[in-house]
């Protein structure tokens, strides 16, 4: 981590080792820079990094003010960082039906920008919480840029893998959300009956560089689905 | 709207005007300078603003590229602009059920962070896309932010309203989101039937400076509900 980010980090276990609330007021940047021992720049980097993760927000002209959601039992949707971070007050475990190397269906090329012909990763995964089923997961992974999975791996974080394994830099992602009914094989995986609605959400991940790694199809069990979202302004 | 604001808007029509893909390059920031005739401080504002809105990413030492998902149909789920400006392509209208000064459910007051004895305006709409239905919304508004609705302005768009018609800055939301079963109320505004599928999302909204103003709750008909999330890095 660079220096920003572990002060990002430092800030944040403060906010919630402290328990602090939605609007309570951070210490000015010169208070926060003489603690960290810092340049401006650097402690302006981490508020931003911090803004952008829905950490904080800033007032100008008034100062910077802690943010955080109020409900309790929400998955935060979509951070980047793969859920094993976000769901780290839950038991979260990983059943891998299948993992291969192949070629990936027409819609995975279309969404990985890659030709037919070229290999990927294809991961099935149940994924538990609290041990009730969560989601029914697909993936496929462009294997010339996520080079080698196994097992042990997929039943893990795959996204703490290729960030700290093949260190990999996971940049934007575009994600398309539906609700529908579930199909007779989903509701089998889910242990759940067909008919009965599901939200589903395929994801085209990206690297810092704006190629696309990932494209996954996530179909969850609409009784543990409870998601947060934090936008900010712009 | 403010000069930088002026250049994302252009920058972004630019983009929209020439059908640009993502990954297509930008013009290098000195062109970009020469072309709008401003400082460098000023086009870096405007790129962040599209960076943040998800039209563009910035590659370090590489350039600025077109960020644009390919799927079309997809209602962007949350820009804070409110659905009307999403939707532009669409055919948008409301049917206003219910608009009235009340005191908020307790639920409202605590969203809102407000008194259970201070007034709110409760607006409630069924909202169609071309002709179908939408969405059924149930909206509680701080009256202390938000000091005046009426049948007119709620028949279009709030948003646009509290912006320009107020001159309020809106920031950043809290969205929390479940799948469920219609009740028979909903399905009923919704035309369809009872013990179907939903997309259940209540939003809490603030200002820039953070504070709350607006609690909405909607209820969306899954038939209609294909949403894109654009998540950036961070």
């Amino acid at each position: 981590m660079l220096k920003y980010q572990q002060i990002a980090a430092a800030i944040e276990k403060y906010i919630e080792d402290h328990a602090l609330q939605q609007g309570d007021k951070l210490p000015v940047l010169e208070t926060l820079m003489a603690q960290f021992e810092v340049s401006k720049s650097t402690i302006t980097k981490s508020l931003e990094l911090l803004e952008k993760k829905g950490v904080v927000f800033q007032v100008r002209g008034s100062g910077i003010f802690v943010r955080r959601h109020k409900r309790k039992g929400y998955i935060s949707l979509f951070s980047n960082q793969g859920f094993k971070k976000d769901l780290e007050d839950f038991h979260l475990t990983s059943e891998v039906i299948e993992l291969n190397v192949r070629k990936p269906s027409q819609e995975a090329a279309l969404n990985l920008t890659i030709d037919e012909n070229d290999d990927v990763y294809f991961v099935k995964r149940v994924r538990y919480i609290n041990g009730q089923t969560l989601c029914l997961e697909e993936s496929y992974y462009n294997k010339s840029i996520i080079t080698y999975l196994n097992k042990e791996i997929v039943s893990e974080s795959i996204f703490h893998y290729i960030r700290e394994g093949l260190g990999l830099k996971i940049g934007f992602s575009d994600l398309y959300l539906h609700v529908g009914l579930l199909t007779e094989e989903e509701a089998a995986y889910l242990g759940l009956k067909k008919g009965m609605p599901k939200l589903h959400v395929e994801t085209i991940f990206h690297l810092t560089n704006g190629k696309p790694f990932d494209f996954s199809k996530i179909t969850y069990n609409y009784e543990q689905s409870q998601f947060v979202i934090q936008t900010n302004s712009f």
